[in-house]
């Protein structure tokens, strides 16, 4: 009964549930991939954001939108649309915080959700440099990771290992800005906010934020991050008590029972 | 010549500036304290917050009002009028950020715009608890330094220096909260948000926040010090120049040209 | 044969050792409860402190008998009087030295007979004060752990979770000499020492010792919890060899032949 | 008297050494910019390289003709050639080692010797990337600094700052490989030993060494760093005494009385 | 079927491989240990060092051959003879990089081959002192480790445990250099190399290297380790592909396609 | 009016004090070293011990004379009279704790006490091991140091940088250990208690202790050097408030009210 499967493919498997000194065993009578005539469709056994992809696309374009710069406009708007295919499906991670399909679309959108309120409560800060650096902090996670279709990650790129996302970040908004011809500077800031976005050396990040919107990313980055876990560790908490510990913060969350 | 002058107070001074072997000195004629004939007003040359403490405080009290947990409000109502006249003018550090008069109440009042804004992208966190963790996380600040009324701290407590605001503040809204026959989870949760908002041991922390409110309270506090302390540095920077290294950050920061 | 047993307690029963593919099993004939008829203690299968526990009691009464300061002697009596049941049974840790029945006395007692021998060592340290504080630094272990008669740990409380046990024995004493008036700088001390006894803050403490008495009671406590971490490990090993690798030591420990 | 003259330039300065309360003073009488005719050259006043940078230069060409690599040789040669100038002056550092006149040339060409040397130990080493490493990994000092002509630093770079050495070394190997249409995974493996060649984060380096050639590269900069500043230290210390602490390396050295 | 087996001997095993429940197993025939008739070679069975021990002991001792210093040479060449027997089979390590038989040597000749080429590049360094230190640098390891003819090794000794190969080895020095009337300098010098070559207290150390030839011992040290461990890894990967996991280097190595 | 004092020698200085630009100046009229006729003691200069060194001496040899183990006391009191004339005068420390005339020998006197205390508290733990490791845990102080009689520590020895008293005392003890043939394991222990006082690599230590008595022996240092600077700091600081920061500490110090 030796078959090979496709990898993330949908099987249809009629077995017995017996039992067998104490355990459970799944005694194999058929198995075979699903046709369409079964009627299933993948999305339906795969984690996935909240939303919908071309929803949330439609979402960062409007924030795109709303950026007066020219040169930022320019950087962001054209690098969006290279990875315009990866970007409705990859995860953020593949083990971390939002490694779901459409997870890396939705942390972006949220992020940019909380950096539009936090430049209400800080009026001196750049938004247009805000909204740039957050679309574009995490860019080359496309790059980084080897993800399929549906969002599942299925290794790192070997320039992914070799450099890292930050890196190949850098590299990618430096050459894109030169081809059109932007704005060195604002180029250079775009490039030090996603090398400084892990904060420290210690954390994966050769430069400290030395401009306020690197210093808010960071930030917006890391409770982005935290609430998505935690939301999810409470999702399957009981009132008044504890999850398992949550291996992403490295503790557990409570519950409060209200 | 010798007089002796009251701290913090104005003098009067006449004085000619001669020069000896290439530095110059003040030769005193007459020193005297001012009178109110002088006009003088001490505020004019004392750091104070942007804002005027009247309006900060009616601001911190409409936040007060959006409490609709009966418990949670009545703690933190209780405490703030308890403390009410130390708010008005208590600088929020010795050395540090909001190091000025009023600064303890302007850190609180931009906090709480933060927390209104991000509970409005992250509509499961509890509004009455986050505005109850951020009004009360430095409450105990109060009673750990020993400021005057000109919002220049002499030195710390005896109290404050053994124990510290964090514990300060767990032992007032306990007891607070038990005199006013509060909720004890309730209680509970704000004591940990107070003791968990420096997010570490090594940070000054004995627990890591485990609800999401304390860690959205940590990462506020972060994002308003850092805030706070790079306007600073930027607003005496030339533009296309990094600052001096900032104490409290720890790096230069950079002003960009645009 | 599906039937549902008291958690701790006793069991008898009756099954025959078989062995299948190399493997011990056990097939269970007849399980039920132990009967009075049976003539088993509990207490002979579960580890217990090498003293009694009610010895161990008076001996720590003849220490708060010696307390000379009546604001020290008031706080520590009334409290130890508060929690004199748990006293009897609970064990010190979940996990670590002394998870033992009547471990948490027998650590108090130990720590009281080293501090009694300091003391003469360096006279200028207040005797009352140290006794005090060796009592009381671990006192909320009794709040922050939930343990049964049999001195088992089923789980850390909510409140000894979110705010741990140096956070909730400050609150305790804090509150308790309020109630019976004592001097706020005596019971001042006594919350400095049990805020500061894990040393610093990566250990677990808002604050490092700034008093004497505060030092030796950290330093008591670890040496205590050291020696009986060894003892325990070196009682299983051979003369002049080592242990496995002792857990809460991080170490092997030597056996010497002498 | 308030003249004003160029900086780093040599004056000719008449002056008197008086003595006043204890201290020796000048008495300047006349100060002039040296000209022509006062046979002075500048650098007879400006800490230099041991070996002339015409020579230095004529060995690092004779490295990279070594090169056997074409992609390698390639992308070395033309980014030497780009930077030939500074090459010839500029200094490894604004105050660490090999921080005088040819000091980046001096620490290339050295290392350069070391990596001949360890490639005969270890063949399995893959000689071109090595030396294109050796060569690479501190070019961008050129753009992070801003030196003069007589190799001292001013400043860092508005880029340095913001990005730094090693993230700018990649930028520019990246750009310059594929403007000469050099095989990609080359231009990587060299990218890749200029990222890690810090080795860990909190050394400023975002990815530790995965291949052989990053890993020698690092201690080879290491090794030629240390010696740099040992033998200079040893040189101005007694036989059979220790030098005063030396701040790169935060210790003493000892130079032995054989 | 229970016999007992010499520990590190060759068994001859008759089986057949079944299948039961998906896991295959072996099913024992006969077993019994191999005589001289089976012609079977231990070493087959070992992983061993690639070069032939008694060649790498006269490269050991060519070396010894070189130093001109008689106190050096004295002290090396008695400690050397004293453990040739060991010197042949023993390992470098339990577990680490060169746990293979005739490791130790191996790693030494290495190193010493190393040592010859840096002091060329750097020829202020006093080379008879660092052929001493690489010789004599790990030679306590000898005695540190229990290890049998095979070069496997069982365990640590009770010295090994209780002071290390560093101090075992500094007093390995001590002794002999006294015994033989050595230069007290010359032995002084040793020992510190010995007792420095980990570099830093964390790492084991208890001196950081104070001369440059304890310095250079350091990073030959660290490159031999590192090289043997990547080779190894690298000769099972396969081209363009990373490694698994290190556990030495705590990292995986990326073998390039060329 | 150049003339040259012997170092810490008294001088007789008759002067004025005078006034300049605010600042007090001695004017020097005449300045002799001291004669027999000015009845002068230099120890009336020097912070030293507060007990006698030989009352101190006296009660050392009465512990050495405690020691029943006949390899121990033959290691412990060959040692203490090979060095029986420093430790009359020597200080602990340059800068640090003990830092006085005497201060050795009150250090380790007063461990001693403590020792004994804590050995009738765990009378598991070898006595004679403890006293013998007390006594020699710092005998290589004595040869790390080059002291004058008055206890004033010029500077480090070369062997004192190169090794350090943890080292030089393994040596010593080993060589007289073998010298007067003890046993080996006991003077291996000796030795072990020596290596690893200092507890962890970072503090120095190169093994962490693995026997009960060198784990005591750790924490009696730690308390008597702390005990040592709080009282000192104490004796200085007014009651019910801070002291300055304690440098050796890293703390303020607090003394209470009572």
């Amino acid at each position: 009964m030796e078959k090979e499967f496709l990898e993330n493919s949908i099987l249809c498997v009629k077995a017995l549930v017996k039992e067998w000194s104490g355990n459970k065993q799944l005694s194999i009578e058929s198995i075979r991939p699903v046709t369409d005539l079964d009627g299933q469709n993948i999305r339906d056994f795969i984690a996935s954001a909240p939303q919908d992809s071309q929803s949330m696309y439609k979402i960062l374009h409007s924030y795109i939108g709303q950026i007066k710069d020219q040169d930022i406009y320019q950087i962001t708007s054209t690098i969006v649309e290279k990875y315009q295919d990866k970007i409705l499906y990859y995860p953020a991670a593949q083990k971390n915080h939002h490694a779901i399909h459409g997870g890396w679309l939705y942390h972006i959108v949220t992020m940019l959700g909380l950096g539009e309120k936090i430049v209400e409560v800080y009026p001196f800060l750049n938004r247009d440099l805000l909204y740039g650096g957050i679309i574009l902090h995490d860019i080359a996670k496309l790059d980084e990771m080897d993800a399929n279709e549906l969002g599942i990650v299925k290794d790192y790129t070997v320039e992914g290992h070799l450099l890292g996302h930050l890196v190949q970040g850098v590299k990618l908004v430096d050459k894109i800005a030169e081809s059109i011809g932007a704005d060195p500077e604002k180029s250079l800031l775009l490039q030090h906010m996603i090398a400084s976005h892990h904060y420290k050396g210690e954390w994966g990040s050769p430069k400290t934020p030395m401009i306020p919107e690197a210093e808010v990313l960071h930030y917006i980055d890391m409770i982005d991050a935290a609430m998505y876990d935690m939301h999810k560790a409470l999702s399957t908490t009981k009132e008044g008590s504890f999850s398992e510990k949550v291996w992403t913060l490295g503790r557990k969350v409570y519950r409060s029972s209200q």
